[in-house]
């Protein structure tokens, strides 16, 4: 028969994060897409507008006034999903109804006070004030909260509601599902192979080459060889790291560096201002701060929705959902694609 | 402090079928929404549009011509996802890199001759026929694959590219990790507790009916206690029944009853074509039809991505794929909505 080739011939990847496995069927992507097309972002965001929520001096839901803030700015949530106090559940009367406890806080945090900006047009010096800000919050949650989940949803297709350049912060009392099975996977690693999955695996990566999509001296970004997302990254450090909170000064330079570099790219593949959601995984923290944590590898993973343009989109649908992640075209592809494109921002480029 | 109540008070609940949990804050449906809206369905598709290769007599991408069927319909999909051969991926040569061989057939199933019909809109005996093509299609393909999975994609929201009725049948070489995940939890509850989970999870649903949608006779229709989409709910017969091709005639029926019955109150939640992927899943089969399989129950699950309106959404967005899925209501008050709405489609209504 044939010789295998990914890019032409379907197969299954194993990924050793989540202990589980994507379809891959590149030769799909030649199907025509007769399906939904997305909006594109507005272009005419104002730089500040007094009636949004997220700009300095703008009045919130809650009747509190916002500072006139010049960098980063961090506030609660005003309509949180985890809350400090909350009755416990009753007692479970039965194995199929179990419920838990579930404490918290959610926080806001704007990345810039103007709203037409987004991480990929700021400067260097503005994405390090986010990256210490992160590292803080992460610190300052994690002295009493086991996880600390930082995430960015951007763009309406991610179900993001204001164009403001933005993330949230939750801190919860349990460990979340991906934060489980991640804690499962990495001791497991560890304790078979002698050393952290992702430090073996950025090290691999870093020499295979294939998936690389950009390297710094501290910090690497992959198209991982287990991808579920069409451009899905993984941002890895190249030594052994387990928080952001652990990161040195240079290193948190070369991060906000890093991340530069890939979100022009990103905002660069469909000349469009690039839907993801994304977010920082670390060892746990609270009680867990006491405890053996070696097997953990900080990571930040992004997840983008669009495959073939600014307006065709991967849906993860029915059997995405009922069976198995399926993908369109190769991790190989997608990191070639994202390689091969220009550093400089398609809004920056001199005419 | 105060008395524990769902609908106030987030919490966490398991799910045995997949062994995760859900976050439950309910007190956030609160929240004004300013994202994305959806655009509805179009209300003006054509009964036969020769274009369409979905349709009677029309022309498919392959060149061949669609019979002028009169009942339901079965083709090859023309853009597999699985193909029934391709070579084996070459040797994995280290652990993080795993590939493995994936082989299989991908058939679209049109569930009526017009493409301005839905389920809903159907008659009993036309979806006793899609229910009797949906047993033959799940003998046929698992008499060779080990898993077939039946699933429909409805609404442009679900990646569905066409409004013709139908379904899709993906048939693999492999157990998918939904698949799996429901093997291994259904394997561990019959031997730890002597009775297959979902039947046991049936009958208790039946008796404290809180979260009840519809019943017959043979069949029951749930909110999960552990759902995670906004009105998700699980379809289970209340005998123990392994395979949709093990059921009996008047079960087939009753199942046609029932199906149609939750489908109009879906259309009837917000009067708009109710969106969804929906899927079944029963005992594996190919080489497992002669293993021991006593462990599963077939079920149907109904994921709907409809929050608020018919054009307001739930996202699973960056906590939801970084963290965990968390829902804005109760399992509860989403199955109360369902059960109080009138039984006969909005469209159907005199007026
Ligand atoms: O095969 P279709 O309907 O074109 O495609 C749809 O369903 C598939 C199976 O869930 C998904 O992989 C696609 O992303 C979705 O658009
Ligand atoms: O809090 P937001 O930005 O209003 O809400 C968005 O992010 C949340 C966390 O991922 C999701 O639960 C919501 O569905 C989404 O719309």
């Amino acid at each position: 028969g044939d010789r295998f080739r990914a890019s032409e011939h379907q197969h299954v990847r194993y990924n050793p994060l989540r202990d589980d496995w994507v379809l891959v069927s590149a030769h799909r992507v030649k199907r025509p897409w007769q399906g939904q097309l997305e909006k594109p972002p507005p272009e005419d965001v104002p730089r500040w507008d007094p009636k949004n929520p997220l700009c300095p001096g703008a009045t919130r839901a809650n009747g509190e006034v916002n500072p006139k803030y010049e960098g980063t700015f961090v506030f609660p949530n005003d309509f949180p999903a985890l809350q400090p106090d909350a009755p416990e559940p009753d007692d479970n009367d039965h194995p199929l109804f179990r419920a838990a406890p579930a404490r918290g806080v959610c926080k806001v945090m704007c990345f810039h006070p103007w709203s037409d900006l987004t991480l990929p047009l700021m400067s260097l010096p503005e994405i390090r004030a986010v990256v210490d800000a992160w590292a803080e919050l992460a610190k300052e949650l994690g002295a009493s909260y086991p996880w600390v989940q930082i995430f960015e949803n951007k763009g309406a297709m991610m179900g993001c509601s204001n164009p403001h350049p933005h993330c949230q912060v939750w801190a919860s009392s349990f460990l979340p599902n991906e934060a489980s099975l991640e804690d499962r996977s990495q001791r497991q690693h560890l304790s078979q192979h002698g050393v952290p999955m992702l430090l073996e695996y950025a090290e691999q990566e870093a020499r295979r080459k294939e998936r690389l999509v950009v390297e710094n001296a501290d910090w690497l970004v992959v198209v991982p060889y287990w991808a579920t997302w069409p451009y899905e990254t993984l941002l890895l450090p190249r030594r052994h790291v387990c928080r952001l909170q652990d990161l040195s000064d240079s290193e948190k330079d070369s991060l906000a560096s890093i991340m530069q570099r890939l979100l022009i790219k990103y905002d660069n593949l469909f000349e469009v201002s690039f839907p993801y959601s994304m977010g920082w995984h670390g060892a746990p923290t609270g009680s867990y701060l006491e405890e053996d944590c070696k097997h953990w590898q900080l990571h930040a993973h992004y997840y983008p929705p669009l495959l073939r343009s600014a307006t065709v989109r991967k849906f993860m649908v029915g059997y995405e959902m009922l069976a198995q992640a399926q993908r369109d075209l190769t991790p190989e592809q997608a990191a070639e694609r994202l390689r091969s494109l220009p550093e400089v921002h398609y809004k920056k480029r001199p005419e």
